[in-house]
């Protein structure tokens, strides 16, 4: 059994889009971050960051239980325990992990500025909004780009396709015109049309 | 023979050090990215988000040549292909991807924005500053807590020391008092004592 720790963000939405994806049997638990509840000291003994999403998988490694945080060591984790959505070729499990780490340094956080400075912020930062929302186009036109001759982030579904479509979901957020970026829009709605993802996407309810 | 295409900064010197911690043949290109080399078609080729560091490994899978970006990517790829500085233990595997996807994730964006905002913003952004330097007291605390009972982040040396190193290294652009962050002081010390640490850190030159 898999305990997932999250909240409905698109962090959160990777990890329950691949435990729909692999079958998994898993229970939720809602960590409300807008009550602080991911500085509750369980919490931090699972997630020492205190972000959310995070697991506790009862059948870990030696059958004991293993928790795991970071929403991209979370999907290799689960990937190479079940042996699905990670290539096995060598040189696509490379660029695999390019995109991943892609998402997890740049697609990510970044995107999250643009959503801290154009939704979130108490007071309006001329400077940060040009700085996010330039940065956000820039790396829609990176992904463009790749998906432009590609169904899918490495040719066959992957956990870099679960860990950027979140993000991609909130496209508004970001000021993104999606018609600009027409590789994207088309992938996206292969990624809608996926089961897992429209369940994925609806954790926690 | 292994190509690494960087320049000084945090981001590169993660590589260059796990390059000389293996002793790998390697070479160096710098890319200056104060002069936009980063955005030459031959380099985007390799680095299509426009970013150092890269490698090119003349020797990869099925002895073709292989090029790889990002940072944690590069480092995963080198760790598997040489079997060094990635825990065998399928436990502290998993504790090494959970620190590394934290440094990618959070250790290098936020303290990358602190950077940005306290040393080269061309305007005076009070929100900004304020929002980052109080990221980078946090991260720094987290990461003081983790190594408050180890020697390195997994126990043993790995590349989840050789990803957050480099960005320790620049504590002063964070406003970061060494004092306040005792365990993480002293494992910089040990970082430090390194010859692999001592020679990556000063690549290129
Ligand atoms: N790099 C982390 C980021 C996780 C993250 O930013 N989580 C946010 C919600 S999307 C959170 O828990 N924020 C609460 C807080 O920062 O206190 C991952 O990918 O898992
Ligand atoms: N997530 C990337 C970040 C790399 C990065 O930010 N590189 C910077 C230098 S530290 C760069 O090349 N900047 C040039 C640009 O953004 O145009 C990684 O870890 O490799």
């Amino acid at each position: 059994m898999i305990d997932l720790y999250t909240w409905g963000t698109p962090n959160g939405r990777k990890v329950s889009i691949m435990l729909e994806a692999i079958q998994a049997e898993y229970r939720v638990t809602s960590i409300n971050i807008l009550n602080n509840e991911q500085f509750a000291a369980d919490f931090l003994n699972i997630s020492p960051n205190n972000k959310i999403p995070a697991i506790v998988d009862s059948d870990g490694p030696n059958n004991e239980p293993i928790s795991v945080f970071e929403s991209g060591a979370i999907l290799i984790y689960l990937a190479e325990k079940y042996g699905k959505f990670i290539p096995s070729d060598p040189v696509k499990r490379v660029q695999m992990l390019e995109w991943l780490m892609w998402q997890m340094g740049s697609f990510g956080p970044f995107l999250g500025q643009a959503h801290h400075f154009n939704r979130f912020a108490p007071e309006e930062v001329p400077y940060a909004v040009q700085r996010y929302n330039t940065e956000a186009q820039r790396l829609w036109g990176v992904l463009d780009k790749r998906l432009s001759n590609r169904e899918f982030i490495v040719d066959d579904l992957s956990i870099a396709d679960f860990a950027i479509y979140p993000w991609t979901a909130r496209f508004e957020w970001q000021k993104i015109d999606l018609t600009t970026f027409p590789h994207v829009k088309n992938w996206m709605q292969r990624m809608q049309s996926l089961a897992a993802v429209q369940k994925g996407m609806a954790i926690p309810d």
